[in-house]
């Protein structure tokens, strides 16, 4: 009896019509957390608190499913989607009363959104391209920390007297730098410094330099990256290599020559 | 008798002088539009006025000849820029007394500039591949909104009562978002939460990074479907592949050990 | 003897020092020009005059070199570079004794600076390329302008009530569009219309998406268009294309047909 | 027994512990300096002292054990990173008791982390790389000078009465320029001098769209540089090239053609 469940579910899982309506419960989670931000009437209130319980036991069910379904349970926790999905459902079953708690609680349901990129596999593949995309720009990503670094320590050295706001600590001076880097009122900050030292522009100067450098080499390792991918992928549609079809030629050279000989004898 | 009208329209619409009277006529409304931005003499209104009734009399005359020329009928309206030029005139056609309404004559007027874009051939082409790139970026639009979303959702949830003016629900949040996104003085909406979340700068980097990291794959995506497009243009240039060549090469191969065998009998 | 003193002009005009001469004076007016914005002393006034009334004489020098040793002076004026020169030496030696003039005059010998762009090869060769590739960027150019247009025509209708210094025409909504393009205090403007129409920032999104749109897609026109010029540059040389290779091939196989035609009879 | 130290010290210096030790030093200096810039209890302010002589005699150690175990000493100083660390480590060497000279011991310190990027030879590469393209955009970084130079000629002629803080000299001018290009708060700037000169729009938009193209042109070369390395190391992979092909071809089509007459006879 217990297999006859397990096929039903597996037919569940897989049926077309299931999957639509796990997206569709994924949105209206979604629009109940916009609308909870609005002011809301008491009617509409528990409303939500309804179309809350449901979402919740929904999930608990969808999950279950695809966690009974799943031929080795151990598989089953392989999958980082699947490890998030697990943590929000279960997460969202703890009962919370306290006041203070009730933050966190909203906080966790908000992630249910993020759900919807475990269901849609484009939006899956997109992530994890992302993802294996990151460590190729470890290197860069390290320099631009290390520039940072260095002029946040300048920075909070020379200028901590002018405004301790922006420049009190190491801190708070990568937090001011950032901004420059955005442009974000940035000429604000180095008029201020620049009345106790005239030649701070070469300070602000030299940081945008750096850093537009490193973030286009970051631009650019990423195009580069990417073409590279289609390049491949367009190499491995079957089509034979110039180093094949120089072969091909040398080996029909030395079988002309063969025959040559054969009648030379 | 009709068929020799017909005959005369489509020479007229093929006419080269006759499009350029219909671009200039374009411009003039386009001009007519700026002018009445204006404050103008009483003249110049009434000159503006009759300006208004001939292009409007104008449009109507070009795009009945365009219809009666057109072979069948409903192929006319199969092709979107035929209903939008139709809509534009028809619209302008409507007789309005009221002042509520003036308004929007005026603004549907505005859109007899977009015309310009159906009569040149080569704007055409432009926003369809416009028009044609968007469904492809469709996927990560989605995961921007859905990062938006959750951004937008947290923001409402911890800073409603810190300022509701931008904060106060998921809507407004998501406009200050867009804010934030296009660094428009972001810093001022983080400085204001850090006061009471002091690490709410953890909030903004994290935003700032998925959204410029979203749209640079984005950008990147239009720059590989463009050089794809260029690539299999390339291809079509009747230039055979490596594959054909390697074909004519194997056939070679056998044609010379087919000679050889004869030969050898 | 006027023979002479032209191969003298020529020898002159073709020397490597010569050349560097010219470069030199450059860099001296521009030094001049950059110290008169700086409080002068009267001595340092006087050195200023003197350095100008040399930079004319020797630029008029220079000029007439180049006109002399011209062979077909009608050449001479085919350059546009040429023309630039002259015009920009010519202007300079009209006497201005007129106190309004003089800042025109003082402006007309800041562009002596640009001549270090008629003299350096690498530059003009920079520019040569920037101005062929305006034309092919003329459509997109021409696509945002409407957008401009269209927006800038819009936003004068709706929100000249309330702030005329920024809708009060369309010249002025252009300028004020362009800032928005730039996000330069774009919400600020945004704010205000939005309290007299809440539903305004559908016209600053979607003027936002169709500017960045547009402007992506000039910068990948251009990317694209510098691309296929390394490309065909590459094709250049020399290297047989795809085609080429299978006429050798096809050749190839008619030539062993013949032979084992020859052989069977 | 000096060899015996040499061999000794070259054991060290190759040893992957000792390596990491190196890294672990530098992040310590690193954090030591982040440390300094925060208000400190006198315990940790002691502690700080005795970590700096401790990275200092280390460093001093490793940077001899490098010095000792270069076969030919003249080498050493032929590289730029070992310069650059033999300053770091001796300029920090030198006592100072001057309170006014602290502020430069403290910077010289900062110095330390750049270290990092000595050692971690992935860093070295970037860093390399990052220099060796700078020489190729020589050209467009001196036109962007020329368009900057002129236009704040320009720009401190006719606005030094409006306002000397931002057009005073040609050095104020090309802060205000830059921070034009950077677009942060460029339209106060353009408000302002659009009262006396409604026209100086044209100075403001002209200016933006020059340096937007010449960084666009920048970016592009940036672009195509990299892609040309890539496109060569592609090529290099033991590829025959195209006409590597047709020489092969050709050769075959002379053998047959050889033994086809060799038959004949």
């Amino acid at each position: 009896m217990y297999q006859n469940t397990k096929t039903a579910f597996t037919n569940l899982k897989n049926n077309k019509f299931f999957e639509l309506t796990v997206i569709c419960v994924i949105i209206i989670s979604a629009l109940e957390i916009g609308a909870k931000t609005f002011q809301l009437s008491s009617t509409a209130t528990s409303i939500t608190s309804l179309l809350d319980i449901f979402i919740t036991v929904f999930f608990l069910f969808e999950i279950s499913i695809r966690f009974l379904t799943e031929e080795d349970k151990k598989n089953f926790f392989k999958s980082a989607w699947n490890i998030f999905d697990t943590l929000v459902v279960v997460i969202s079953l703890i009962p919370i009363n306290d006041a203070e708690m009730a933050l966190l609680a909203r906080l966790v349901r908000i992630f249910r959104v993020l759900r919807m990129v475990s269901v849609v596999p484009e939006l899956r593949v997109l992530i994890n391209s992302l993802v294996k995309a990151l460590p190729q720009l470890g290197y860069v990503v390290l320099l631009m920390f290390i520039i940072f670094y260095i002029y946040a320590a300048i920075g909070s050295f020379l200028f901590d007297n002018i405004n301790p706001k922006l420049w009190g600590d190491i801190a708070i001076s990568m937090l001011t730098l950032f901004r420059v880097m955005t442009f974000e009122d940035w000429t604000d900050i180095q008029y201020e410094t620049m009345e106790f030292y005239p030649y701070s522009w070469i300070y602000y100067m030299t940081f945008i330099f750096f850093t537009t450098f490193a973030f286009l080499n970051m631009v650019i390792g990423i195009v580069v990256n990417v073409m590279e991918e289609e390049h491949s992928k367009e190499k491995n549609k079957n089509e034979p290599s110039m180093s094949e079809l120089k072969t091909e030629i040398t080996e029909l050279k030395e079988l002309i020559l063969k025959l040559g000989g054969q009648k030379s004898k």
